[in-house]
């Protein structure tokens, strides 16, 4: 992947910008980071797991990451820290930096003559920014984004092509939005009147942290009477579904495919797996892990890991054990019944 | 988040327009629906679950909306209705009306020359408008939609930024439709040639009744040979996959995440939960309700509530009972020898 | 469905073009395919399922489409060959060309000035087309598409409105893409930083091969390092996640919502039934087939159907069985109890 272009640093610069302690030849250059099986001379690979070791012998890469552990695991140049992993994306980040986009608005966009936008915005083509709209310097916003009426933007914000931000919103610093996301459509608010569903309004916002990220596709709704609210630092994966009045902790991460249902406030420092369900109206509380394809159905009071998937089996085990599934309460009759008898023979 | 210039009404004037009962100072003025919590003195509040009484002792609220048995309550202006939330939903409708956009067709939307726009259709941005496609009066279309050619758009609907809609489909009156909807796209139709997949052409249509509102990112295809047809009031919330040749029938409701696979014909007036999945070529009857979360894997013949999840618990403990889960055969076996054992022993 | 234009063909001319022996009047003449129950005098419909033959006697078909077997089930004008399905779906993209676009580039278009566009593409309004990329001979971008920087598109692909691919992805040959798709956004990377989530740039691609179809609203993720790839004629339904670094083996289809995490490896001519999630660093062989709602926790190593789901109950039945649900390892511990009672009484 790497481009032809690519700047590249010596170990010694690198441990002068982020730290860590040179051994072998410190002159040596990288030019971009790799896994230990795809990298060539110009590249840089990292050990963070000690059963990956059996690849030094092998590895083409220049030089390494390692942890003080196997700091002598090999003898290429190699930079040693207290976690690899971590000083790799560091330093993948000082290697990759994203794509400068041009400061500008491109003769295309309609933006309205009250918004703001700061003089380091990069606009693209068929870009809106609605009334009252304000977009913070180096913000950079990507082809075919439209931004609604009165919506606050931060700093450093960077909106891939065909993101959606409904007017009322506020978003913070450094927020990163990929392609297909929806913030502040409206939530699912419907009164029964009768036979028929009536639209209750939507008239909350949604509310975004600092240094949140949000993947391709995800949807946070608007609150309906208060405000939909991510906390700074959370990071969201694609084809989420955050409904209105949630709040999310900050720090939370969630992989693909999550659902959240409206008026969940989940707290801060939690995981949830891909594909997991949590209902509306419940709480859980700080440091709580959600495993994929889990669904909760009610408050969680203390952080650990909570779990609800049917394990998988072949199909023909499968239809076995799932016709006891839908029987398990005659089954527990059933034990209680030879207990009773078990009983009355031991009473004889 | 009551905006400076909204419209302000005395409750006199409400009661007025939506009915109920006035109860004390029927000139308090109120321009905003709020929750008790939130509320400020130019907000009307709603109490509609018992439990939230304790509120009224520290609400800001200037005004309520009370159902008969409540009436008394609280001695702030009130208005007395049958159904406080249903009540409130309308008021809030009153106080909230869509933000108005401006009939008239933007200069950069490329609309086909054979189109038919309404004179009071408002057309946003970068939008195209396909040969004989038609949009109905009063309706708005939001910045960057495609709407394909030969679609016919109803009156009063409002799509949001980013909807597609394919070519021939038919939406009726007040659709709204949320940002990065797809109406129309081909069905998941696929005949095995041997090891290779072949493309069935979707020639049928996606056909919309009048009253759907559909959730940010929800996607309708247009069916293989006949129509898929979401009937009259039906309410998809965001995120929602509703296949080929499904039917949905009037005024069901489905929460985000759902997905109905193909030729599966869905009742009216039901719900179905977040994250459930309904297969296909099945029959769902009128008044089902789904919970959330639920595989449905056959025609459901009865009204009624219809589940399948499996309860979560610490993963320690679904640990234990998950190794289980996969054989419950042979602990039903196992309690079958028992009791043929405690037979042989009461026998003797 | 048929269109007042639709070209129609005899049943001889069928025959001399895709095969199959002609029965009855092979003047006949046929201009769109349609069920049985649908099908009008100019319409051709097939039978490919036994249990559908009494609506041959009412079906008002010009024609029909028989296996061997079934060649004499009625005296309608027919043809007889070995798959009638798969002749159908033959038979309708003959039927059914896709709608031709002019060659062309809209002038509102942004076509970066390096970007190569082969002389018979079509690209819509408001596309988006980045610096060196390429589209190659015959194929159609669709009004609003963004193409990334050094993007590559093959030969004949079709876009609809709304694809969003980032920079440096590849696609082969005849790729469809349905609105709403994005394609190489950045995958779910993070390294906790004590409490905090560092972002791991996503410098690998997404690579799409040749004859795969994506449905509206999927997301393909860029890989981490290394590559994502979909191999050739490969088959996406909607709303579905491949989060990066993901293979799926050629030929495979996977229906709606489904999830697949990070570096899973899917073999060829595997099928994924809907609102399945894979976990991720799992491999799958190929010529597996995975239930509807199935969740798969690890690898898997030989051919087979998979499947995990718990069977749905009207919910005062589920309520009786879920509480057991979580107290399997007691009943079973239960059982064994009563197993030494038994064999104790069996023993005096």
């Amino acid at each position: 992947m790497t481009a032809a272009s690519q700047k590249s640093y010596s170990l010694d610069e690198i441990a002068a910008l982020l730290g860590g302690e040179v051994l072998g030849n410190g002159a040596t250059r990288v030019s971009q980071v790799a896994t230990m099986a795809a990298a060539q001379a110009g590249d840089i690979s990292f050990l963070s797991n000690p059963k990956y070791k059996k690849l030094l012998e092998t590895t083409q890469a220049g030089a390494m990451i390692f942890d003080r552990d196997s700091a002598d695991a090999a003898s290429l140049p190699r930079i040693v820290c207290d976690n690899p992993y971590v000083y790799f994306a560091k330093l993948s980040a000082l290697l990759n930096p994203p794509p400068q986009a041009a400061p500008g608005v491109d003769a295309s966009a309609r933006i309205a003559a009250s918004a703001r936008i700061a003089a380091s915005v990069s606009i693209g083509p068929f870009v809106s920014v609605g009334r009252d709209a304000c977009v913070g310097e180096g913000s950079v916003i990507g082809e075919g984004c439209s931004i609604g009426d009165n919506v606050s933007i931060g700093r450093d914000c960077r909106f891939y092509p065909g993101v959606v931000i409904y007017r009322d919103c506020i978003l913070g610093d450094r927020v990163i939005l990929h392609s297909g996301v929806v913030i502040g459509a409206d939530g699912f608010g419907l009164a029964r009147d009768h036979d028929r569903w009536l639209k209750i309004p939507q008239i909350g916002r949604a509310v975004i942290g600092n240094d949140v990220e949000i993947g391709a596709n995800t949807t946070v709704d608007r609150g309906a009477l208060d405000d939909t609210v991510i906390e700074e630092g959370v990071k969201l994966d694609n084809q989420i579904q955050i409904a209105h009045n949630v709040r999310i902790g900050a720090h939370t991460a969630m992989a693909g495919c999550v659902g959240i249902a409206g008026s969940a406030v989940i707290g801060k420092h939690c995981t949830v797996g891909g594909g997991a369900i949590i209902l509306g109206h419940l709480e859980i509380v700080d440091h709580v892990n959600i495993s994929a394809g889990t669904l909760i159905t009610k408050s969680i009071r203390e952080p650990g890991i909570y779990t609800s998937a049917l394990p998988f089996s072949a199909h023909a085990q499968w239809l076995k054990n799932a016709a006891h599934l839908r029987h398990l309460d005659a089954m527990a009759d059933k034990i209680a019944q030879l207990e009773n008898r078990i009983k009355e023979l031991e009473r004889k």
